[in-house]
């Protein structure tokens, strides 16, 4: 039996203050801090034992697994670091406030650049200073896709999954129980693949922050059952919030 | 130029208490976690770009290193955590008060199982549940010496200096700037190599912790020279500290 658990970082400082974010490196807020300390007190309760983790290249990822990881006694695990696992670089959205483009947009042109599977929101310039290539995480990465200026739901979709199939999966095979701390869309990314979710309801589905989504697979590596760590109507609540971030 | 950046992890709530800690994975005291961020502070403000960092295995190491991240905005670097950075093992003596010690088996007993260069304290039994064997970070581990009942300081030392030269020394070569966290015994392994200092001198050189200690290397990775980064007086005053822990 394999246990791999997903994780989306808690809350954010943008996204308390309702931001695109996206690459941008933001911290967690101090609720964010509590739902991941709450996360690690969780999967300790439950037994987890994980013998390696994965997170993205941001912070605010970073941290809650750091989090996770100190309750559970486990900061001692190797830890892989990679863009792959990265939020959906939200291109020129990045940093601007959701109810204000609402306003200036209308909220299906924001809506469909949020969660469309395949319109990507228009690119920052290769010239931007905040464009990847001039972050040093970044500057010197060469694969295809590392460097973006904005992504699509697909784009995404596109990177996480190659390196679910050549990274993660091995090392879950190898070691049992897996802990991924990531983003929302990255984590979509390996949903939809797991759970064979199509492009029309993957973007329907929101992703709680701070709660493990645990899957469970047999000796074959076939999904058995998937189930979220979570009293269901606190989840329900935390999963409305996600989808009505938009909402005025 | 390469830099490479030495620094022993903060207070512990054991060197607090002033007892034997060892591979007992004690955490930071609240005045550890304040030395390991200005620790971290004074590498920023010093301009340093690391690009790869290396820990122990020990709660109080991982979590200096993490809080120094944090600071350098440099959480999203690789960091790979390894046994051999480990603290020396002090045997029977961990979990134990220096001061009672001293009492109990005399000033120069102690001062010869802390700080002699080749001899071991008495080893905790096999069958001891605090034995590295029973612990999972270390029971899966085939290396010889990687579960230890007891080590001298030469045992520390041989035990760091292969992984410095296959490992460290080459990603300081790929990066040029790296930083290890760390303890007394495994950072005084490092140094007695690359200062070629004598194993009488080396056991009365005493680390400060959470002071950053530079190595520069020329091209030909030849040591260059190396300082502390901090005031001449506070240092002497934390050396002081380290060398008095068993006076009363």
């Amino acid at each position: 039996m394999y246990k791999l658990v997903l994780v989306r970082h808690g809350q954010s400082t943008w996204n308390q203050e309702n931001r695109f974010t996206g690459w941008t490196d933001v911290d967690l807020s101090e609720r964010g801090v509590k739902e991941a300390c709450e996360a690690g007190k969780t999967l300790k309760e439950k037994g987890f034992q994980f013998r390696y983790a994965y997170t993205s290249l941001l912070t605010r990822a970073i941290k809650t697994l750091n989090y996770m990881l100190e309750e559970l006694d486990l900061l001692w695990i190797p830890v892989e670091k990679t863009w792959r696992l990265n939020e959906k670089h939200y291109g020129f959205l990045q940093g601007l406030n959701k109810t204000e483009m609402v306003d200036k947009y209308g909220a299906e042109q924001v809506q469909l650049w949020r969660r469309s599977f395949d319109v990507q929101p228009p690119a920052i310039p290769a010239d931007d200073p905040h464009h990847p290539r001039f972050d040093p995480r970044y500057a010197d990465l060469t694969e295809a896709g590392s460097q973006p200026g904005t992504e699509s739901l697909l784009d995404t979709v596109n990177r996480i999954v190659p390196y679910w199939q050549s990274n993660i999966s091995a090392m879950l095979k190898k070691h049992g129980e897996v802990l991924v701390a990531a983003h929302g869309n990255s984590l979509r990314g390996i949903i939809k693949y797991l759970k064979n979710i199509s492009e029309n309801d993957i973007v329907g589905f929101n992703m709680p922050t701070g709660i493990p989504y645990v899957f469970e697979f047999d000796n074959n590596m076939n999904l058995i059952k998937d189930y979220f760590l979570a009293d269901p109507k606190i989840l329900q609540k935390l999963i409305d919030e996600v989808a009505n971030q938009t909402k005025k």
